[in-house]
């Protein structure tokens, strides 16, 4: 054995040279960071001897203004640098260091999320509401990237879909819910951040959820695919993109219903579709389910981007009263509205209520602690699936 | 349009909010790194006002011994840090700042890739062969991550499947190459660091390549799935994880393949299944092929962790002699060797090379610059498909 150690060793070595780092082959390597205690305290190290301040900043840290929370962290005479925080409630959380004034990711912690240009790293407190993001023992739906054809935008476009598990093997059809992204996200938003795939696997196996296939397209019409995974190449992923608001993704959306319902075993009625997002794509579900009011008995919209007004020239502002007295003469099984109380598209959400309340037009109002943040959508999504398909 | 645009910043600032700092939502904001020059020289930019030395280590630059190359980056007044580089060769190419001596991602590049534990960013500089590691606008095939039932492992396990473009809507059967990572990798491997989606789309679409199913396996038996998808959670990558090379994963090979011939429309003889890895994947594919010697036409090893010396006391070394001979008699179309003149493993290919020599089994031996890197790697995959299924 010594021979296939000495091996191993040099792989080691070599396979660390990406490392690029001093450190990460010495002293550094050893280092657990995050360490997540069992009083649910959570302990950072960082191994920064040359740096004269280092912070932790944790998104669950209370927020000044623009300025996100932060706490000092000690050093000690090696220039191990720690912090334990309090203990956290279950939750998937995301943190940075600053680094005399320099946001760092932990170098000991492999696991990041990016939304929209910035990685951040993430870990999981488990636990409660925390125990569906989490991967469990049970049996797992499978998560395809696949290519589709949008003759509207003109282009091959990418898309997420989680098929639930037992899909393959089977020959039932399943009904189809088609979850939208936010502005700066992408097809790879609610599969990532939003922990999609675990949060369904869970439900599904407690029999909390139907079986259902998960579609997540790409909201943003001028790109292929997520930055960095489509012909564009790599770039600097940005906020807002053309053309994401003004009615083409609306127009252009059968496109990715006639794929999926060519292309999987589904159930093709209107009982069977459900179209649900968060801020953009809460307004895009919104516009979706109006502009085909007879195509989806259930909406979400988590922390919705509504612009009621039609005081702007965008064509899909055309006629909403018109469409949604449509859609409400048509009748749906659920129109779900759930919003944050510190969200500053709060009062946007309330004029929206009141519009469909003055209608007639029912609907489930979900009202939570926080604000736009995906805290709260993962967990109007674990609400909202359970109410689909029943 | 007025309405709609402060909305769309307010939306933009609570967003950026992960950030977590406050440079991210001031200057930091418009800085664009790397930005890839006509010339294909590239220059890297970082804000750090504070810090009083900022290097550059790019995985281009030769490393001395141990200790990766770097290069001082300068400030402006402002405290913007910048380097260019000379022009480089089209490539994939990761790179990390030294800040201070602390390794520290790129803040302006969302892209970064996993090798074992740590994030390093990357950029593609296009052209020649690197033009295959972009998403060119060619057919796309399905990359998928599904779950199997390993018997022989007791538990269900994760694995990457691509499918080639048109799987889904032909009824045609297509041959699998079996594709396995190295040690500190897993089921994510080869289709992140390696590209194996892109080059496959590419060389099919050029008539290079015959269409076929690439399975990418997880070859870390004691894990069910890659680091932070599996239910062991969020945790530390190690590079050497028990098991992985005591013949557990030979003998328990044949459920992947089982679950492949079972789940897919394949063509399930001889001919149509090729085998190949890299590092300890090679010294998987090597004894994989000889323990089921009439399974495989094709073997590919890319800088393969040869050990074929019989003095250890692991179950997978025993009648290596016996079973290659076996594997020579049944017959094969190909067994390819691929390795780096400085790669540390040289030695030991030569030692094998010539075992096979002696023992008259043919072989194809492909010699190229260079160590035990992804950039040989993707390489010989892209030269080893091209012969595959002919």
């Amino acid at each position: 054995m010594k021979k296939q150690l000495t091996i191993s060793l040099a792989i080691f070595y070599l396979l660390a040279l990406p490392a690029l780092s001093q450190e990460a082959l010495g002293e550094g390597q050893d280092i657990i960071s995050p360490e997540i205690n069992e009083n649910r305290s959570v302990t950072f190290r960082l191994f920064a001897p040359n740096a004269t301040e280092v912070k932790l900043a944790g998104n669950w840290m209370p927020a000044e203004g623009w300025v996100p929370g932060s706490e000092a962290m000690s050093k000690d005479e090696k220039g191990l640098w720690t912090i334990t925080t309090e203990a956290l409630e279950p939750e998937l959380y995301g943190y940075a260091f600053l680094v005399d004034g320099l946001l760092v990711n932990d170098p000991n912690n492999a696991f990041l999320s990016r939304d929209i240009a910035l990685n951040t790293n993430i870990f999981l407190v488990e636990g409660a509401q925390a125990d569906l993001y989490k991967v469990n023992l049970v049996p797992h739906g499978s998560v395809t990237r696949r290519w589709y054809d949008s003759p509207g935008n003109q282009m091959m476009r990418r898309i997420t879909i989680y098929t639930p598990p037992g899909y393959e093997n089977s020959r039932k059809k399943y009904p189809v819910l088609y979850l939208l992204h936010g502005a700066g996200g992408d097809e790879e938003a609610w599969i990532e951040q939003g922990r999609t795939a675990q949060i369904l696997d869970k439900l599904i196996a407690q029999g909390k959820a139907s079986p259902m296939i998960v579609v997540m397209p790409n909201g943003n019409v001028i790109q292929d695919a997520a930055p960095g995974e489509g012909t564009q190449g790599f770039y600097k992923p940005a906020f807002m993109v053309p053309k994401t608001m003004d009615g083409t993704y609306e127009e252009t959306f059968m496109d990715v219903v006639n794929f999926v319902e060519s292309s999987y075993r589904v159930k093709a009625k209107k009982a069977d579709r459900a179209v649900a997002g968060l801020s953009m794509g809460g307004y895009h579900s919104m516009h979706i389910s109006r502009y085909y009011p007879n195509t989806f008995d259930y909406v979400g919209l988590f922390s919705a981007a509504i612009l009621p007004d039609q005081d702007t020239i965008a064509r899909v502002y055309q006629d909403i009263d018109g469409t949604l007295e449509k859609q409400k003469e048509n009748g749906y099984k659920l129109y779900w509205i759930g919003i944050g109380k510190t969200d500053f598209l709060y009062q946007g959400n309330m004029e929206y209520k009141a519009k469909l309340e003055a209608m007639g037009m029912p609907f489930t109002y979900r009202e939570s602690e926080g604000g736009h943040i995906w805290k709260n959508w993962r967990v109007y999504l674990s609400e909202f699936v359970p109410l689909l398909f029943k």
